[in-house]
C-alpha cells in the first residue's frame, strides 16, 4: 500500500501579479485539503527592506534597520514592497531559496518577468520532481526571426515536464483586492495523467500532441498513481475564487498568442486616442488588431488553432479589451502622441526602467514577418512597427481600413 | 433606346444621426454622378425655430420670429436643431412633406426613432416606386411575445421592397465632425437587381431567402434595367466616407440582432460599473453579453445565423465595446446605481422624455424568452430584466459566472 500523496505548489516569483496569485491560489489549497497540501511556496528574490515608521509593521526595536523581504513577508503575511496593504494567508511560505521552493512540488506557477525564465528554468532543473507539472502566468511568446516559441512551451522543453498557460483581462492589484473578474487557463492534460479519461497507467490513449501538432506524450514522465489525478478540475480548485472566475480550456496557443499580440494592438489603440480619436476609432483598431491575430495563429499554428478561444474565452477579446484601454502599453503610448515624443523616450522617462512588452513584441513579430516575407499580410501589425521607427504618421491609421 | 437613369436617394429622418447620414450621403452622391442623382432629399418632421442672436445665421430683418427648420436648413445649410455647428454639403434638400421627398426614390434611408417607422411606412406606401430599395439605420429588432421581427424586414415587408441594414460603432457627432470610425452595412443583394451576376432579366438565379430563410425572391419587382446596378460596390460608393470605413456584408440578421441586444449588455455594464468594478469585470460582462447575443441569434434564427459577423464586424463587437464604454443605456444605468434609484428614475429625471432603448429591448426580449420557456438559457439577459424589477441586485453578477 502505498501511502496517499497531495499535490504541493510553489509560486515561482513574487512580484505584484506573482503575489496575487500566490495569494489566490493558497487560499484554494486551505479549502481543499483533500488534494494539497496546504502551505503554499512562493520563491522571493532576496532583498532587504526598510519598513516605514508610518508602517503598521514597524518595530520600534528593528528601527531603519534593513530586513529581509521574505522574513517580513513571512512574520506580517505581507508583501510590503511588491503588493502592499494586502493580507495574504498565513499559508504562503516565502523562500528565498528558488532551489528549495520547488523541492518535491508536483505543481509550479510560474509568475516572473518574461526575460528571467531561461535562467530560472536552468536553475531548477534537475532539483524539480520529473513528473511536476506547471502552469505559466508569464503571458505570451518568444519570437525571434527563426521561429516562434510559447513561453509555456519553451519552460515544457527547458524542464521535460508539462506546462499550461493562464491568461485574460486580469489586473493584479483588482485581483489582490478582491474585485471580481475572470481569466482563462489553458492545460492539455497529458494523457499519462489521466485516471477517469484513460491512461495513468501504460493504457493506449489517444495521441497528446504539443503545439506543433506532434507527439510529446512518451517524454512525461506520469504523476505517480498516489497523488489525485490532475485535470481541468483540479486546476479549477486551485485558482477559482469567488472574485477569480476560471475557464478551463485545452488551446495553450490560443492563450498565449492572444496574451502577446494584444500588446501591439494595445500599442496602437493608445496612438489612435493619442491622437485625439475616440472609442469608435479604437474599437476599429481593436478589432482589426484580432483579426490579424486569428490570421498570426492560423499561419503559424495550423495544425492546432481553435479559433473560438479568441472569440470567446477571456484571454481572447476579454484580455484585448482591457489591454486596449486600461492597461500600460495603452497607457503609455497615449502619452507618447499626446506629448509629441517617441515611445522609447517614455519609456526610457517615465517607465524607473521598466519595460513596455508591446514595444519588443512589436519589434520581434514584425522582423519574423519580414524574414518570412509575409509583413503586408499583417497591416496593422506592421503600422505599430513603422511607428516605432518613426517612419509611419498615426495620422495614416485610417489609410489601412479604407477599401 | 431607354434614357439612363441615376439613383436618387432619399434619407427619412432627420436627427442627430439622420442628418449625419445625409451629410456623409450627400458628399458620395456628388463625388459619383455616375450612380447616383446629386441632391440627396432629407424629409424633415417640420417644426419652428427662433435663431439665436450669436446663431452665425441670425439675421436681424427677421428677428425673433419663429423659422421653419426646412427653410432654415436650405438657406443655411445647417440643421440647427439636431445637429448644429455642422455644415451640410448643399445637395442636402430639406423637404417637409414625406411623400413628396420619397417620390421617385430608388434607395430610401430609414433614420428616425423606433417607434415612428410603423406610421412613416403607412405613410409612404403606394407613394414609393415599386422597385426602391432601403437601408435601415433604425437599430434592432421589434420583440412581442409571439416573435422577433427586424426592422429591416418590418419595413421590407410593409412597402415591399427589400431593405438591408447599418449598424456599427458609430457615434453620430464624432461622425458628423468626421472623426475616423467603421461601420456594418448587411445588404443581401435580391437576384432579380443582379446584372453580371445573374439576373435582372427573368434569368435563372439562386433563391433569395429572408431572415426565416424562406423564399422571397418572387415578392420584389426588379429595378429596370436603365438604372446602375445596386449591389454591394454601389453601397459602398454612397456611404462609404474617409471618415467612414463601411463593411458590406449580407448578413441582416447578425447586423440587426447585434445593434438591439448589446443594448442590454449595456445596461448591465452600467450597473457593474456604478457598482464599483473596473473594466475587467466589464469585460466579463461584456463577453459573456456576445455570447447569449450568439445563442439568441442560432436559436431564433436557425436557418440564417452566421456568428462571424457577430465575432468579427463592427456591427458585433466593435458595437459592442462602444456601447459598453461610451454610450447612452451604459452611461445611465451606471448613474442609476451610483445615485442608488433605479434605471427608471434616472430615464424620467434626465432624459427630458426620451427613452432608453436597453430597457424596452430587455423587457421585450425577456417576455419573449419566458413565453417560451427558455430564459434561464439566458442568465445574463434575465439578470438585467430583474435587476429592472428591482428583484435582483447588482451584487449577483459574479454569481453567474461561477462554476
Amino acid at each position: 500500500m502505498i501511502e496517499a500523496a497531495k499535490h504541493k505548489v510553489t509560486v515561482i516569483g513574487s512580484g505584484n501579479w506573482g503575489t496575487t496569485v500566490a495569494k489566490l491560489v493558497a487560499e484554494n489549497t486551505r479549502d481543499h485539503p483533500d488534494i494539497f497540501e496546504k502551505d503554499v511556496q512562493m520563491w522571493v528574490y532576496e532583498e532587504n527592506v526598510i519598513l516605514a515608521k508610518d508602517s503598521p509593521h514597524y518595530d520600534a526595536a528593528v528601527g531603519d534597520a534593513p530586513q529581509k523581504l521574505t522574513s517580513v513577508i513571512n512574520t506580517h503575511h505581507e508583501n510590503v514592497k511588491y503588493l502592499p496593504k494586502i493580507a495574504l494567508p498565513t499559508n504562503v511560505v516565502a523562500n528565498p531559496s528558488l532551489v528549495d521552493a520547488v523541492k518535491n512540488s508536483t505543481i509550479l506557477i510560474f509568475n516572473l518577468p518574461h526575460e528571467f525564465i531561461g535562467n530560472i528554468c536552468k536553475q531548477i532543473k534537475g532539483h524539480i520532481l520529473p513528473y511536476a507539472r506547471g502552469i505559466s502566468c508569464i503571458k505570451g511568446v518568444t519570437v525571434t526571426d527563426d521561429k516562434i516559441e510559447l513561453i509555456c512551451e519553451f519552460i515544457g522543453e527547458a524542464l521535460e515536464i508539462y506546462c499550461g498557460a493562464l491568461s485574460g483581462a486580469n489586473i493584479a492589484n483588482e485581483i489582490a483586492n478582491e474585485m471580481w473578474c475572470e481569466t482563462t487557463i489553458a492545460y492539455n492534460t497529458p494523457p499519462c495523467d489521466l485516471v477517469n479519461g484513460t491512461a495513468r497507467n501504460g493504457a493506449a490513449v489517444e495521441e497528446h500532441r504539443d503545439s506543433r501538432g506532434q507527439v510529446i506524450t512518451t517524454q512525461l514522465t506520469p504523476i505517480p498513481k498516489n497523488y489525485p489525478t490532475l485535470d481541468h478540475d483540479e486546476f479549477h480548485k486551485l485558482f477559482n475564487r469567488p472574485y477569480f472566475t476560471v475557464a478551463m480550456v485545452s488551446d495553450v496557443v490560443g492563450v498565449s498568442l492572444g496574451g502577446a499580440l494584444k500588446n501591439i494592438v494595445a500599442l496602437a489603440c493608445g496612438f489612435v486616442e493619442g491622437h485625439g480619436w475616440n472609442m469608435t476609432a479604437k474599437t476599429a483598431v481593436m478589432r482589426r488588431g484580432m483579426l490579424e491575430t486569428i490570421q498570426f495563429a492560423r499561419e503559424f499554428y495550423p495544425e492546432t488553432i481553435q479559433e473560438k478561444t479568441f472569440w470567446e474565452e477571456s484571454a481572447g477579446w476579454g484580455d484585448m479589451i482591457v489591454s486596449c484601454t486600461s492597461a500600460r502599453n495603452w497607457r503609455y503610448s497615449k502619452m507618447a502622441v499626446e506629448r509629441g515624443v517617441s515611445i522609447q523616450e517614455i519609456e526610457r522617462t517615465e517607465l524607473n526602467g521598466q519595460k513596455l512588452q508591446g514595444i519588443s513584441t512589436s519589434r520581434e513579430v514584425s522582423s519574423f514577418l519580414r524574414a518570412r516575407g509575409v509583413e503586408d499580410k499583417y497591416p496593422l501589425f506592421k503600422l505599430v512597427d513603422g511607428i516605432l521607427d518613426q517612419k509611419v504618421n498615426v495620422e495614416d491609421v485610417p489609410k489601412l481600413f479604407r477599401k
